[in-house]
């Protein structure tokens, strides 16, 4: 059964659909649709993607919708290898991991936010390079906090879970917008260590990159 | 096992926790934090939850954070009345609908965002409301044309989910903050039918509501 997966290679949320893929050794078509011409909006993909937004994950059980909602379902249909520990108080963790770049970092600094600030607000590249920085911090402080408690290598334990495919993607994003990481070195370290692991994922290497 | 919710009345995050506690009939007690005193920031408390926010739920797996990732937890350890449906396509759909509310309305609303937009941003009240209404308004289509397609009473089908733990707070706080909600009719009433087969989770029945 194949699977398509609609994305943009500088998505960060289409980029932890792409990591997880690679993890579980899926093969997949790309659609790509350019989010600086909004191409996303468009009514077609709108029946897919009520909101417009990537990714879009399509296959066996027709079009799948948000990252943190893909990831769960590629972990049940697809479970080997796991990206979730198998008990309980694990699996809390690594999803609170997930969450709080999911929830608490990546919305308030995502494109369509940046604009409305921009556009709304008034506010410039000095502002906006302040709005950024200071949701990264707080978000990987508490991350490199848990990543301390739990991790030996990767955010939580010593192979990669869904944890890890949200923070690579963050970190790409902060590395973008040229956020000082040097306070959280062990989510840099599991960072880089998945993205030295899935080079096929990384959005330089997307046919639609720039 | 003895389950302890740290909260606070008004935090939509603490209400989902409470609604599928309720859901599942599980009782536990409560701790309160003062957000509007800063309480949730205490060094106490953030060893228990390091971004210093509410909720934590304490138990049996120890202290949990971040509610998508409780409201999981929740569902594996007392899987029965289930909040998600059986079927793989199904609890897609359903954690899609969560995460448009936790991922893509509720955290760009949140207190310290709103904090930032006014201290940083010079927003004033009418700018804040127009940026909650903006991103309530966004989340909200999506969620009527998927509930539209899903629903029969509730978000997803006829019985509640994790979808409608979710729906149901970010109501209430967009009434708080009086967006017009004459566009979602099927969202209102699917969340009216929870809040009404939930009194004890509403956060004006919370011991420190003011």
């Amino acid at each position: 059964m194949s699977l398509t997966l609609h994305g943009y290679w500088r998505s960060s949320a289409a980029y932890r659909v792409r990591l997880a893929l690679a993890l579980k050794g899926l093969s997949y078509d790309s659609v790509v649709h350019d989010l600086r011409t909004g191409a996303q909006r468009a009514p077609d993909y709108r029946t897919l993607q009520p909101q417009g937004l990537v990714p879009v994950l399509d296959g066996p059980d027709g079009p799948l919708i948000q990252s943190p909602a893909i990831l769960e379902w590629l972990e049940e249909r697809y479970p080997n290898p796991p990206l979730l520990p198998a008990e309980g108080a694990g699996r809390a963790v690594v999803r609170a991991m997930a969450a709080i770049v999911a929830c608490d970092i990546h919305p308030i600094n995502n494109l369509r936010v940046l604009t409305m600030l921009r556009q709304d607000m008034g506010a410039d590249d000095v502002a906006i390079g302040r709005w950024i920085g200071h949701w990264v911090r707080e978000g990987f402080a508490a991350l490199e906090t848990l990543i301390e408690r739990h991790g030996a290598g990767y955010a939580y334990g010593d192979t990669p879970t869904l944890a890890d495919c949200h923070i690579l993607p963050q970190v790409y994003n902060a590395e973008r917008f040229q956020v000082d990481l040097s306070a959280f070195p062990r989510l840099v370290a599991a960072a880089t260590r998945l993205r030295d692991r899935t080079p096929e994922a990384a959005p330089e290497m997307q046919g639609d990159a720039a």
